[in-house]
């Protein structure tokens, strides 16, 4: 399949700042083959995308949620973070079936691709149906099996995350990887960090864990073990091996130092962090100090959607204000985060975060052909800090048009919210 | 003209938690007739809104922009305040015709309405070509001349002022008031405000004017006159009329004792406040002290867009990170300020703000058939965290059908586009 967008305008995040105002992409198969100015060639193109008034940016990644949790949204807001955890979201929870993760999954799933997300660090249970999903609809993830410590049998957790790794590591031409999902330094006794640092080396994989989120965390971890979380993170053997840290909201600058030498990757999550009132990640230093930070929406019960274009957005405002400095986390950076940064926090940045030939074909295009988005003075301030997920006409993973002016192709949107009914009903007695 | 809206969910705003999740609106002329649970009716209707699947709720009022200066969005960002107004804002703003400012103000009505804002407050210059704008639209606005002291004829400036109150007051079937816009404190002079107030007492006008935005004005009148800028703004006479105050980012808790004693109304504007550092206003307190709040985007130089949908989330979400309180500032909460509390502010809740049958027919449809709306546990909590303008599918003020199915039925939007650009080849010589 080969595919030409013409006439779009293009970030290519290759450097900052460096934009096409017009210009072409050409797509073979699931690479990009050329983008860059307007050109003439011979090739035969299958399809061929008008790009007019319309921006193209590298796909977004979405570099931590929790994509199940769709079903909850909005299910319990404005309430204090432990009542809302015990009276609302555990106890539904207790009920969710291999199907409603399956489902709870593919509405977050079409949301993501029409919001322009192409890739997603994802944590929950029932990992299994996620790749499923993830398999069926084309989009790009990154999948860890949510772990606590606190009951239930050690061994066989680690046996189970050991299987979904052999069986979905790899998969789906590729698109799936598999990393380890230890919860949190709270809900992680160090015994069994251990053992899942060491399966970790075993299978060379990723660890994705929340770090560091709220004042409480940071108490009870200094309380219990005399550390940061960070601290704590560390000498449970986790940093020898690929991080992806969640929030890293209240950090020291001991702990910045560790995350720097250790190379952990910080994902930021301003909205969550915001709406559960857990503070203001240090972005702008982290990003001073070469930590590499990332991008995230957490789930859409604590956002409440996966709109990373508005993520984007929330990173700058929130580092300005929480400055007091209107030049700190200016837009093109809020981007960086949200794919350059993205892709090496997952460990595709040799194939996805940039537009460049070579690069595999995951794209969005953002149509700028409305009245919030004219003129265009910036196209990457425009983008950052005037349009939304809703703007968004054509997303591709692996070089398939996944939405296609604003069509999801490969998801049958009806048949979704019927299944997603079915899951409401017994859920939610109604 | 009679209109049924029929089949949506009704967000009242007459109490907080007044919804229907089945209803029905029907409007008469300019007014609401009905709005409640499903009924039947002989009642033959002109047109018949299916808004299955939708939720209405009362039009979005913007309590502070500069609607024209949407020709400048993007134009300069992620630069210091000062630095950003001398080298890009004000050599742009002295080239500006009245030609310009019209078509700047079309801009923002175009993008106003498609993202379900009813009305607006303004404050800039050649305010009858704003004017202008409203009336031929069919938006709801509340227009002031911006006026500074620092040069120029005073006594001119002022009947400039009482020449646009007798001429554009109550015009356009009564959809504009007009106000009285002394900029801020630091740029007006206690004689001058002296005879602003004494006009708005002639008029019986209200007084629009930016109140305590960053810690540098706090300081500067601090350092000329020993006082606060509300205390100022006070002993210049300004309370004794109705206020619009913008921002109130920075006041102390005496200030907000005098603010509650004459009944100033707060306008919030909290995108602005993040991307310019101004600092995080003390809402959830103002209104625990019985402040009247409203909420505004200022202008798309210093957000980049006017949707109020997202200035509702990014209200709630502020409140709760400064206050390190998940529960401050609830969703509710944020739809009061853009509806009831901004009627109030701006003087017209006798006949907007709310759905009731009597009330002026201003009001939007939100379509929630979306991924990103779905499920729909809190339709309150899905509108003012999950959704965006772009979900607004109808906008209605006074009865008329401004956008329709998310067409604009007033505005010829490539007619638009192609008269911005005439403005921007001019004043951006390209």
């Amino acid at each position: 399949m080969r595919i030409l967008i013409k006439n779009c305008s293009i970030i290519t995040m290759i450097e900052p700042d460096d934009v096409y105002s017009v210009g072409q992409i050409e797509i073979e198969g699931d690479r990009i083959a050329y983008a860059g100015t307007v050109r003439d060639t011979d090739v035969k193109f299958d399809k061929v995308i008008d790009g007019s008034g319309m921006v193209a940016l590298p796909g977004l990644i979405n570099s931590h949620t929790h994509s199940s949790m769709s079903l909850m949204r909005g299910y319990g807001d404005d309430t204090a973070l432990m009542k809302w955890l015990k009276e609302r979201i555990w106890p539904v929870e207790e009920g969710l079936t291999g199907e409603d993760v399956y489902w709870g999954a593919m509405l977050s799933i079409a949301e993501m691709l029409r919001s322009g997300t192409t890739a997603f660090a994802d944590m929950y249970f029932f990992m299994e149906e996620v790749a499923r999903a993830v398999s069926e609809t084309g989009i790009r993830a990154d999948l860890s099996i949510g772990m606590v410590s606190v009951s239930g049998d050690w061994k066989e957790r680690i046996q189970n995350c050991k299987s979904f790794f052999s069986e979905w590591n790899g998969e789906a031409e590729g698109r799936i990887n598999v990393s380890l999902g230890p919860h949190a330094p709270y809900t992680c006794v160090p015994d069994f960090l251990a053992l899942v640092s060491d399966l970790a080396g075993e299978l060379g994989a990723k660890i994705h864990i929340h770090l560091a989120e709220t004042l409480d965390e940071v108490r009870q971890i200094k309380e219990n073990y005399g550390k940061t979380p960070i601290e704590y993170a560390r000498d449970a053997g986790l940093f020898e091996h690929r991080v992806l840290g969640a929030h890293c909201v209240h950090l020291t600058d001991d702990d910045m130092r560790i995350m720097k030498e250790y190379g952990v990757n910080a994902v930021h999550n301003p909205q969550s962090n915001m709406k559960l009132a857990s503070g203001i990640a240090p972005v702008q230093k982290m990003l001073d100090l070469g930590i590499n930070v990332a991008l995230g929406t957490d789930s859409s019960c604590s956002n409440n959607n996966l709109d990373m274009i508005s993520e984007m957005k929330s990173a700058a405002l929130l580092q300005k204000v929480g400055l007091m400095d209107a030049e700190a986390l200016p837009a093109v950076k809020a981007i960086k985060m949200a794919t350059v940064n993205g892709a090496k926090a997952l460990g595709i940045d040799d194939s996805v975060g940039m537009l460049k030939a070579g690069m595999k074909a995951d794209l969005v295009l953002v149509d700028m052909k409305k009245p919030h988005l004219y003129p265009q003075h910036d196209l990457i301030s425009n983008t950052v800090y005037a349009a939304g997920g809703a703007d968004v006409a054509y997303t591709l993973v692996d070089g398939k048009v996944l939405l296609d002016d604003g069509e999801l192709t490969g998801i049958d949107e009806e048949r979704l919210y019927f299944e997603v009914d079915k899951s409401l009903k017994r859920l939610f007695n109604r």
